[in-house]
């Protein structure tokens, strides 16, 4: 059925060849895992909600100007996307001490930090992603200095954007990890917005009654995470109420 | 009945001395104009409006580390500001074609623009401030090289944190303009975000209809301009529904 060639397989992502040259398919699954505690399960309908959120914040973020490798949305779980040179780095942006930094800090969780921070981990399934300083990113040569700048600078667009939207919609953005890669064209070189944004990616509170509505709810076995997910969606008033975010059958990736 | 020293009045503001040193007290009037066509009108409440729009703004932007000159609302007309050294310049975020730039460019009023485009005007009364470039401003000495860039930086990040916050609300971001000042602070002295944020210095459109929620209610005698303003405010989430906006008395400056 499929005779597209596999490019990668992540935990929540497989990519395949795209139509084009230079063009891949990103397909979300619904494989949720975390590391902390080490866990993994299947969420039915989550990839599909992933793939129309990531759509709808990647679309507008290149409506912005921040460069992406978003292209469109091809069906319920997967999108067209450019194919570019991966970073091997995890770039997180906090606004709220949430998770490992308040655990790491023993900062309570909720505290406002003094200014935003942006942290690198680095990508490695194996070592279970560690800590990375600009110190290591240059000398084992993952990226080079003026790139380390242009992901910051990256991620600070990205972060008062989208901070400005969810406060729009009643949500708080506490932190959020992005992915950046190397686009060519021709014979120039930029560094864009690679991955995805979703609920699985960001820690997103209500901003009335700081409830969580992101990957948190699994990982501390909450439940109600599909729940969550789709009140994202509607809030960015992505959902049409009557579709269906779990098809009745499987989906066949043609 | 006011003791208080008058240090600049403006067709919509007036700024006294403030309660402490390097404290300014900024008044929103009732005042409304515009200069094509040249036109004044009292518009009974848009400053009560304008103050708390403009609380709300340089609040959240404050917290996202995009420096400003606010403190603190005092009162339903007035708030509390640091005395900067104010740049001669009217900076025009424009993301949408709109006003004098489609018709100085041809270009249909509603067409998105290539790229958000970062405009100056030269602030003059008697000229009716006129459009001016980088040449001109250096060449005046109205800000230095390093100052137009500071000031551009900062211009992007209102412009994507506010693109985000009214997307988020159902409004579109059409375009801007804001001011900037120099606060010195012991022997520092930086380009921090002045004057006001309102829908008297901004384009903003309902995303569904495209209906006006700004001055252009005014300017084009489209009526409607307080309701509008409410309509932006309590989208905003700052609008209490019972908090009157036109108070029964007139408002004493105390």
């Amino acid at each position: 059925m499929n005779r597209r060639r596999r490019v990668y397989e992540g935990k929540a992502k497989i990519l395949y060849e795209g139509p084009e040259p230079g063009t891949l398919v990103q397909h979300f699954k619904d494989d949720t895992t975390v590391l902390h505690p080490k866990k993994t399960e299947v969420i039915d309908g989550k990839g599909v909600l992933n793939n129309r959120i990531s759509e709808y914040i990647f679309s507008q973020l290149n409506r912005m100007g921040i460069p992406t490798h978003f292209i469109r949305r091809l069906n319920m779980r997967e999108q067209l996307i450019k194919e570019v040179e991966i970073i091997p780095l995890q770039v997180v942006v906090r606004n709220i001490a949430a998770g490992s930094l308040a655990k790491r800090l023993g900062i309570e969780e909720g505290t406002v930090l003094p200014r935003s921070i942006i942290e690198f981990y680095y990508k490695n399934d194996e070592l279970d992603d560690p800590m990375v300083s600009e110190e290591h990113i240059t000398a084992f040569g993952w990226a080079a200095p003026q790139e380390i700048d242009d992901i910051m600078a990256l991620a600070i667009r990205v972060n008062d954007f989208l901070s400005g939207l969810f406060l729009g919609v009643g949500i708080q953005l506490v932190d959020f990890k992005i992915e950046c890669g190397r686009l060519y064209e021709g014979d120039l070189m930029r560094i864009v917005l690679a991955d995805e944004f979703s609920p699985d990616s960001a820690r997103l509170w209500d901003s009335q009654t700081a409830e969580k509505m992101d990957k948190d709810r699994f990982r501390r076995d909450m439940g109600g995470l599909i729940e969550a997910y789709q009140e994202v969606a509607r809030r960015l008033g992505i959902m049409n109420e009557n579709e269906p975010t779990r098809p009745a059958g499987p989906v066949l990736v043609k």
